[in-house]
């Protein structure tokens, strides 16, 4: 799928999210800012961020709203935003669903302060729990997971004396995925799902501490990337150091990483637990071009996550590498779709072959998945109208099966070609001269030792699912 | 107080509330939007809308924003609002606390369905509840009151068998100031406080069911006025009829309606609990010319809220009642207001005098009442300039000594010109030749035998109230 | 009609002018703003400020927007609006000819430096005239008659030395009602058409000089009245001081001022050529009560241009003036009217009858016009509803039954219940008990000794009109 | 000079045209938008769309606004442009000269009719264009040249029977740079300057035509590339077919193609004049390897403009290509910049490098052009730190020397790095370890026999140039 199918057929993650805190009492919005920006690509539906002065009155101070970072803020209430300790998330949403009681962080005064809560993932219990709550007289002001955990660790909180300790405690009654970044009035803590199913990593700078779904927002700030959150983790930041608690961990061989970070979700320019995102999509390049050789002329990228798998197949198979595409990057989400009673088409606006690159040649054109394949089809139409003699399709990951149940919106099935199509078949109504997928075997080449989770491919899930489509469970209630 | 003082000083009152039920199943979100429009006065800060289909999947839709009804809503959203059951609010608040978060209705989930509310007033044990719920793991997200009204309500729920039934629980927990209109997935529910300290009425046009704040709501949709809600009764609305529970009741003579609602909140087209607005006013008029006479040649009412009981000094007095200001009506909340470096003054923008009226006469000049007097200094010295020889300053209520703890934002005492002089010097320092102030004694005759509150004059809490600025105390929480 | 009539029914005026020049450098957009919202009610289409720096770069910094003056302007704006000439306009239109490039006042780059015109009125000849003018090789960017006075203004300075005398020259082609403020580089200038059809006046505060189409603009500056701008008089203000130039004035006899801004278009509190608003309102009023004597118990006026006239109604008749109505003022452009599909009515939104002043009545109701009758109809049946036993209504107006060239904008015949209908037939189509309309021959009473222009009530035009629809023609073009 | 850069340096093109005529009688406003984004990149500041229906009453409709095409546009408003010939525009312009009445298309009403004009380019003689009009009556509006050849066009068009002829003559008086796209009630009309400066290309959609600044957005909207307009010919688009007048045309060795379309301001996918920028863009690149060899291990581009010739580069030098950097594309004009406070750095957040790429390594950078330096050296300093060995740079372009007096918006000469210093200086003061900048006679390479302008690099204008900053003269009269 072409990164600006993403939109159109739904496929998306769920949330980015960032935290800082400067220890010695410096402003930290602008920072929590530039890191939402950096994390932009996991959701444009919503953003926020929440500040607190851990030395002043300790109050958060928050601002959220619907669409991006740049549109949501300026610099005037930027500015209003004062407070060392800062949590800001952005928040991917299908249309449906777009609400402004549900843009995150999730701020919230209890018993012992306020809190704020940011939140990447999905939990699989959460109907389970909010009804629990709310036989207990709890009321729900949104639909997010976010809301299940802010209960549950307040009410761990009047038993416990620490605020990492509620939200442990809280844990052990959450099941599925989960990035948190917290900030209670004097601490910010992170924590991550014992399967690592979302990532979460740690930046410094200068007496700055930084948490970010991913290392690309640690480099936007100037901090200094220090390391993973691990699997089960929890990190707590205070004026008196960094603790960690690791009692929530599990087996390594039981993590289940998110493999569609590393193929999809991720910037090109992150590390994950130990990976470059940019090393595991050469890799699946590599793959493909060991498991599906072509003789060709030209190996191409559909822009911009499609990009450096056909580096890959170039570097495997030899064939040169090429750029046979212009993104338009101006297309945004404000941007009016041809209707049909309109003459041009979606994919046209947002795309352009290059015609001198392609005319004559044989090309191995490299996505990273499809999803109804009609975006794909159009491009291939367009590379043969530009000349192109065969298009020989690649795509760097697996078909998609089964349903995720951890955050990641994937469509139903009825609408992913895959579902009801041999790839053979996919192959023709897509028009292209052959079609190769990503072997489920060789996905662990991507990530090397480290477990992750392929059951939007295999159907193995980590831990067990509920039935149906939980996300509309929600919403119902 | 001229009308137009009131953003500035920051006299104001909370909210106003209105339902709205269509026993046959049609829409009423625009007969809520007419209803709020009417209502306007009580708030513009913010305001919402939320509807539910009770005979569909009784599902709440909402949308709330800041600003004015005109400014929130527009057609395409409105249409969006489907549902046979709506609940409105407006809410007036001062600059510091505006938050979007603060917006009502507040709509909740909770383990019987959805409920939303909106709350006109303020409760007095609202710290202590919040704890208490708070101990037991609550979270909030608001500062309103509302919001703990939404969990005592939701927590009763769990042991009674109808929403009415929650709603009286929560009620007996409850200190304070509401008129409440709550719609559960099949019902809508109008609840007073058992003083009446905040009005509530019911209204009907053929089978669809109004709550409103004020009469002049129900008469904007066209419908007809049915009777007010009494202090401390219950009324819901089903498919099946109307129901009423009269056991949280007082005495009548412990009733406390808040006056202020008669000198200047409501408008003078309502009628509250069985007196014409008009007729208090003009009866506060006529008190005035029978404690302070004066040879004079024209009675003049300052705009909007004075005019009534200029009239009714006029008619007691046989002086002769004129219009000597006209207001400008374009004045709103995004008006720039004149800066130090302007030549400009507030007064002059908002309010000019028609000189061919006043020049050369003695006048009686008829205001609600004075906060800072600054505002009425500069109008009788606009009056003076216009020509008028003498300016004698009647004022329809009492001096405000004593903070209101029910809702209405009373200026702090250091605003407030009464609590620190005279009548005399502040005759002197408005520049008036002689100033009369309304008698507590003869505030009775404006509402009659209805048992009323008037602790802002003279300190006569019909409750007992905390000690201290409980508004700021919620926003410290 | 009522004023909120207007906006529905088209009843308009096309525009409000005002200009400050402060001969000692001082900014003049905040005056020019406040200036501007005391002349509101004369247009809320869009708004202009344009203003320069006579002792600088005498550039023109300008801007202009759709919308009421607080909706265009805001702080920062007006602050970067440096300048101590300044020219300022509001807008009234049709909807159909709302256009961003018509919005005033027009700046224009020409030989001798930057103008900046504000104008209020219609030429008669527009349409010769850009003909004349585009066979000469001129091109027209709007469709407003300042373009065109602009033009002439800009090829007249060719020929002459002082811009005074090349708008002069320009007032001796044009033909129709104008009051013009000019900005040029170096001086203000003032001026109004033979006529007079539109009023024009000028204040001072200290060294700065004003310029504005109702003195109650003057007053809003905190500025004192110096006098009118006399029909077919020229004024300048430079740093030398002021000039007059009345060789284009006419005999006194032939001035032809527009009766409607004494009977609805100017504030109450104006006075215009030395006649009050208030006063000629009141005169009205007085005429009707000589006129048509009826047996009542109560003179009511319909919000806001009514009341005056039925305050004099009273007067004469020795019937009690009462106030029967609220008028809600938080309806503005933006506000949802009621769809075919709503219960509610426009009017029951925007006014309620106060019942207690009205019941058991016989009442006056005093209007300033009637256009299509529905709303006065739909008034008289609130009032009977609220129980008026008799309503008998007065109109300050004589009927309307010749269209305006001179820039006010009366709807089509068609749309005129006058048109089509005696004023008996009115009388029982809005269910009035009985009708009066202000007599013709009863006008001049208001003004006195003045000329004025009844043309919409006789035909008789001051001076040759041309045929059909010249606002259409413009459009056109 | 990255992509990125251009915002803040000011290096900027002025427009960008396209038109669309339906002669079936189909609306265009569509097209006209989807072909305006396509052209996107060429101006961000304002954009327009004037639309004529020639079938019906020939009168334009238009929308113009600040900002891009998607913000300024909505689905309701395009629906609102009815008509079947359509101009479109997007404008570019530095911060101090954004006015809203400078945006294009220019609508005019003149003898003939309506005329819209959209303009790309730069006029040499406008001052003396504008100082003759105004000598004989002129009045201008905005301070764009466009204004200027619509005078011309409509006061030749008193003397010739067509419209196109009335474009020729004007083309007689003017000197400079231009596309041309202009809308008469009947037909449209494209024209290119006789030194083809400015780019102009024609297409075809079943019977509707384009004409578009690049064949890009004849791509865009599914149209047929037909050919260029040539340098100093008219093309007239009517019901009856197409002509083409050539008699303006030069010989083609005095044409002069901006050679700066080609390194930076198309897009990667047009075809200019027969060459593709992508072509040209590599053999930049290929002769940079041939003029500045290096022995290194990667060959990156600095997004987006200099990926294409560091390909060149690579393919000629037989070093790899590698994709270095991830450019944030969620960064828009609305982003916040980096205060001073703040600790981030603008670069940081729009590029970020991916350290496994480059680590280790020898780089080849290659961008453009150089402007400041100061972005540049921000990025070596970024590759160093990642891990890079060495960075070599090389820009595809020679040293920016003298002012562009065509519409090229080049910083003034103290921003220039070049202007002051040596490349060695340079070199240095960026941290590079070499660097190469593409040389003079190489230029021609690039694309072949065509005769072009360098005149920036060179200072061999085409044709005679004003003294002094012409942009300032125009807003300065």
């Amino acid at each position: 799928m072409s990164e600006f199918e993403r939109i159109e057929t739904g496929l998306g993650e769920e949330c980015g999210v960032f935290g800082a805190y400067d220890m010695d009492g410096g402003d930290v919005a602008s920072s929590v800012y530039y890191g939402l920006f950096a994390l932009q690509h996991r959701g444009q539906e919503s953003c926020g961020i929440a500040v607190t002065d851990t030395y002043g009155k300790r109050k958060v101070l928050q601002k959220k709203g619907l669409g991006q970072i740049k549109d949501v803020f300026d610099e005037e209430e930027l500015d209003k935003l004062k407070g060392n300790l800062g949590v800001g998330h952005v928040r991917y949403s299908t249309a449906g669903a777009t609400r402004q009681e549900n843009a995150q962080p999730l701020v919230i005064n209890y018993v012992k302060g306020t809190l704020a809560i940011a939140h990447n993932g999905n939990l699989v219990n959460a109907i389970e729990l909010r009804e629990e709550l709310a036989y207990t007289g709890a009321i729900f002001q949104t639909t997010i997971d976010s809301e299940v955990i802010a209960y549950l660790v307040a009410r761990e909180r009047l038993n416990v004396g620490k605020a990492e300790d509620a939200v442990k405690n809280a844990m052990k009654k959450i099941k599925g995925a989960y990035a948190l970044v917290v900030s209670s009035p004097r601490k910010m803590i992170g924590a991550r799902d014992p399967f690592g199913l979302k990532p979460l990593c740690i930046g410094k700078r200068d007496n700055t501490y930084f948490l970010a779904s991913e290392s690309c927002a640690i480099a936007a700030v100037g901090a200094e990337f220090v390391r993973d959150v691990l699997p089960g983790e929890i990190v707590s930041f205070t004026k008196h150091g960094v603790t960690s608690d690791k009692s929530m961990m599990i087996s390594p061989d039981k993590q289940a990483r998110c493999i569609f970070e590393y193929i999809y979700f991720a910037r090109t320019d992150s590390r994950i637990d130990g990976v470059d995102v940019y090393h595991a999509r050469l890799v699946a390049g590599k793959a493909l071009a060991k498991s599906y050789p072509v003789e060709a002329d030209l190996v191409v990228g559909v822009p911009d996550s499609g990009l450096v798998a056909a580096m890959g197949y170039s570097e495997e198979s030899g064939i040169p590498y090429g750029m046979a595409f212009h993104k338009n990057s101006y297309v945004g989400r404000t941007f009016i779709k041809p209707r049909q009673k309109d003459r041009e088409s979606s994919v046209k606006i947002k795309l352009n072959v290059i015609s001198e690159v392609v005319k004559g040649k044989r090309i191995v054109m490299v996505d990273d998945s499809i999803v109804r394949g009609t975006t794909c089809a159009n491009i291939i139409k367009m590379l043969k109208k530009a000349g192109a003699t065969e298009v020989h399709v690649r795509i760097s990951s697996p078909p998609f099966l089964h349903p995720c149940y951890f955050g990641t919106d994937v469509p139903s099935n009825d609408q992913l070609i895959a579902h009801s199509h041999t790839t053979q078949e996919i192959c023709e109504m897509i028009g292209a001269d052959s079609l190769g997928y990503m072997e489920v075997s060789k996905l662990k080449d991507m990530v090397g030792d480290m477990g992750f989770c392929d059951a939007c491919f295999t159907g193995n899930y980590p831990m067990e699912v509920p039935d149906g489509d939980i996300s509309m469970a929600f919403e119902e209630l």
